[in-house]
């Protein structure tokens, strides 16, 4: 088993990653929780069939009674009025402010999950056992939680340290390819930002079956770069915006889709090409850079183009009218393995990001 | 001006109270949120036709755009349904992580409007603007914020402490006598729980205009008391249960009236006489207390008995079936002035509360 502290002073916790680990959660547990009496499992319908008995029956053997809530699957859950409906079941299972609340699955229901548990009794312990490539480099660690509102996605949510993160890799083995390369554009986006080596490796391991290979070195590499980012700037007033490379152009290319033709992996990979476009453009960026990155993200099927008017781009960066005059902060690479943020005019990047047709 | 500073770490802030403080929102709000464009008014359809346009002048006087948002009075707005509207609301008015939300109100307005600021953007600066008795001296200080769900009430919610805490004593001339005494069973709690020369100082001055001559005193004292135990004990895990003297029984009295017989302050006050007979009975409280307690709520017309069956009793301090076998800790007098925790089965509280008749 690897283990990762995360240094957060108070609400300082670890992640364990280890093949066979949903077995050993109820031991796991055990160990952050001790006066728990009851566990709130949120899942969704997809991941429940496959992987609910065996954490059931562990948290079970180490002596918790469990309630199991499973939402729809898809971003849809992440929702007020099921927001609303997790808080009433967790009360009528009889939660207390000592029990504790487990989020297993996706980026999704750890959201939803973590932010019920970061307000039912106004706060009660929470663990995440993610079981998306994509919520295990990303989304259970920082400890940001939220739902979506009607205005835009997690407008409304907290930020809730869990007490312990649990990935078994062997969950990724029931995920489809498209799911799987969807979390390998954030995998790709860490080498980016902050590890050249961890991107030559990657270059050399191009495929599904190579990555699965070395899956315990993937995920460890990808959450120590966002461990030491969150250590730093846990609520996200600074260095965390890092992490946000491809995001600001990908957040045009999810609006153009409106949420659906494109995974936010997917976004994301197109949106890093393009920040990566931008950046030679500014002469920031080494002008191989694009290709390079390019390059990996289509080895794993990941668009690395998608089309987007102006309207659109504007309305994802500018966010509302208000904000229209007023300055964002993009991220670019100055090299494979670093990445700056560079301030300038909403209105400037728009016209840059629709001039370059990237 | 009174100034009372609350030390909290990283989360401490200050209490002001003055006369006509409504007057200087804008500027002291500018003092504490410099980087603030956008103040969100959250209030109710009572606050606002009194109050909303001095403190939105007053925003407006000091460089804040305001938005005012109106919920229905009463205990009703504090649920899952207005918290999705206030959410929404917000970001239609173009709320950014920088702007600020202001309670003007009493404890429902606090309570909403804080759990709103605790989670909208994952958090914003908040001000309480306290109008009720009830609001200054208790809801207004100490960060608990929440919404009630259909199992019952402050069951989703926060700790999220204001950035300030403005109490202008003139907005407590517009209330009625019995929601005027209301705030005074809590008054009246502070002096049984921790400070004998204050409860002999309200017992020198039974009447609502000797305590209005004396208000600022009255206000500043009652903070003090609370803001120490919260210091102690910002997350209620210990010493800020002390502060719940007459909550348990009093929970009862609120339960049997199904909360619209009785108010919280009402309920509370025939509560603090119960847990200072059931005290006597334990042999834990000296016995003339009770009648000492009696005689000052009387003064302020507040109920010193309520009737309850032993089945609302078991209701609302075993919570539910699945803790009645558990102990509860009621908070009891060894003397004016001085609170314990008396730790005892649940059941055996229920028979006492039931057999005493109290």
């Amino acid at each position: 088993m690897k283990t990762l502290p995360v240094d957060l002073g108070s609400r300082s916790y670890d992640i364990h990653i280890a093949p066979g680990l949903l077995d050993r959660t109820g031991e796991e547990i055990r160990k952050v929780c001790p006066r728990a009496k009851r566990i709130a499992i949120v899942t969704d319908a997809n991941v429940e069939p496959l992987y609910s008995v065996r954490v059931e029956d562990s948290l079970e053997a180490a002596g918790f009674d469990t309630g199991l809530f499973t939402g729809p699957a898809g971003e849809g859950a992440k929702c007020a009025t099921h927001l609303a409906a997790l808080w009433e079941a967790m009360m009528h299972f009889g939660l207390t402010r000592t029990d504790a609340v487990v989020a297993l699955g996706g980026g999704v229901v750890g959201d939803l999950a973590g932010f019920a548990a970061a307000t039912i009794l106004r706060g009660v312990d929470f663990i995440q056992i993610p079981t998306t490539l994509l919520a295990q480099v990303d989304s259970s660690v920082g400890g940001k939680v939220a739902i979506d509102l009607a205005h835009g996605k997690n407008l409304a949510g907290a930020f809730w340290q869990p007490k312990v993160v649990l990935m078994d890799p062997e969950t990724l083995n029931t995920l489809d390819d498209k799911t799987f390369s969807d979390g390998m554009a954030e995998v790709i986006k860490y080498g980016c930002i902050a590890d050249r080596d961890f991107f030559d490796f990657l270059c050399a391991h191009p495929t599904r079956g190579e990555i699965m290979a070395n899956i315990e070195h993937v995920l460890y590499t990808c959450c120590d770069i966002k461990r030491s980012v969150v250590e730093e700037d846990e609520r996200d007033t600074g260095r965390r915006m890092l992490l946000n490379f491809g995001h600001t152009i990908g957040h045009a290319y999810e609006l153009a889709g409106n949420y659906e033709t494109w995974t936010h992996g997917q976004a994301v990979s197109a949106g890093m090409v393009a920040a990566a476009k931008l950046g030679v453009s500014l002469q920031i960026t080494p002008a191989q850079l694009p290709g390079r990155i390019t390059e990996l993200l289509s080895a794993f099927d990941l668009p690395t183009h998608i089309s987007c008017d102006a309207t659109t781009y504007a309305a994802a960066i500018c966010h509302d009218k208000k904000s229209a005059g007023s300055d964002v902060t993009v991220i670019l690479l100055d090299s494979i393995g670093h990445a700056i943020g560079h301030t300038m005019p909403s209105a400037a990047l728009v016209r840059l990001a629709n001039s370059l047709r990237v």
